[in-house]
């Protein structure tokens, strides 16, 4: 018998919230297991030996140890095909794979901690500076993906059921909440956003609501 | 009748080249139509009209119009899936996804021309901080990658044959000697470097043997 599946997961981590959401919508039981990035925990044993990368999410499952949030979500796709995060047809597929990694490469790498904390260390950039640049790449990438979201015929992105598309969506929209990003030029996003925050998966895959949150108040 | 495939490039770009290579390694015959980044043809008609998110490449095929290249090679393995990109077994394909996806999103989006603009205009950034960036984030990356090349089994990354993963190492390390990364530290992705160098797929789809790249000299 299969173990129960461990997550390798931090609240306020964007790809942790993408796998969250993900398991979420398929249905799959799983263990949280909490590092904590603030004090570095990804660096050190025993995280270090379960991924050497020193990155979460990591999802060991099958007697698999993945790691990649979206290459993560491909493999629950291939070995756990309903309900599906992806069109099952290719042009649709790819088109929603593209909205995923036109946030997943294009926005959050550059906003990412790691990234703003070589700002301040190395580039003597202040707070507004360091907000001003992650706002200025989020708003230009959600320019982009509103452009997308207007066109849709469907309640969701890609269909009348949340998938791919939205597991890395709202993770960015909550960033894009923290750094302030005036939302109200991306109307059509605002929608699929406020249809994925009635939608169950997406509650109990929140931040908030996570083992490792700090208490509310 | 289906029409000839259309691929909107530019010689240099990272992400044309990734797809150049899937292309050639499926043996896919195509047209090759210039879009001039440094002229900002993607910013202007008739390439905005056919991306909207003015972004290269763009692969016109089977009567659809696709973007984001690891969206685009994940369209061609479903429709054309001989020879493989992916290895059959879902979790190396999860593991293989993983490698493109460490350098697709960790390392490129950091190091890509829009953000090194960014740096020098808004940060008042002047070249050797700017080179010290780019090389700093691709050796970060490049460290994680080596860590998965020395466990490697096979000639290539994933399997005996080139494949996704090389799709998108190829084109970064063609980068890292344009900000003159240090690669010593990096052995086992030499190694394969150096076979995909020998691959007929990979010289025909090299920047400098482009209709757009500049003549030699």
């Amino acid at each position: 018998m299969m173990s129960t599946p461990k997550l390798y997961s931090y609240w306020r981590s964007t790809a942790s919230y993408r796998v969250r959401i993900a398991l979420a919508l398929k249905g799959i039981a799983y263990d949280y297991v909490p590092v904590n990035l603030l004090h570095g925990e990804q660096l050190e044993a025993p995280f270090k030996g379960i991924n050497p990368q020193a990155q979460i999410p990591v999802l060991q499952i099958d007697d698999a140890s993945l790691h990649q949030s979206l290459a993560i979500l491909d493999y629950l796709e291939v070995t756990r095909p309903a309900p599906a995060l992806l069109p099952a047809d290719p042009v649709q597929a790819s088109q929603a794979r593209a909205f995923a990694l036109s946030i997943a490469a294009d926005i959050h790498p550059i906003q990412n901690l790691r990234v703003l904390k070589y700002l301040k260390r190395e580039f003597d950039q202040e707070q507004p500076g360091i907000d001003a640049w992650a706002r200025h790449w989020i708003a230009l990438g959600f320019a982009a993906c509103e452009d997308i979201a207007i066109q849709r015929k469907t309640a969701f992105l890609f269909s009348d059921a949340p998938g791919y598309a939205e597991c890395v969506l709202i993770p960015q929209s909550y960033n894009a909440g923290r750094f302030g990003v005036d939302m109200t030029p991306f109307p059509a996003l605002g929608d699929v956003i406020a249809a994925c925050a009635d939608h169950s998966a997406f509650q109990i895959a929140h931040p908030d609501v996570q083992p490792d949150a700090p208490e509310a108040g």
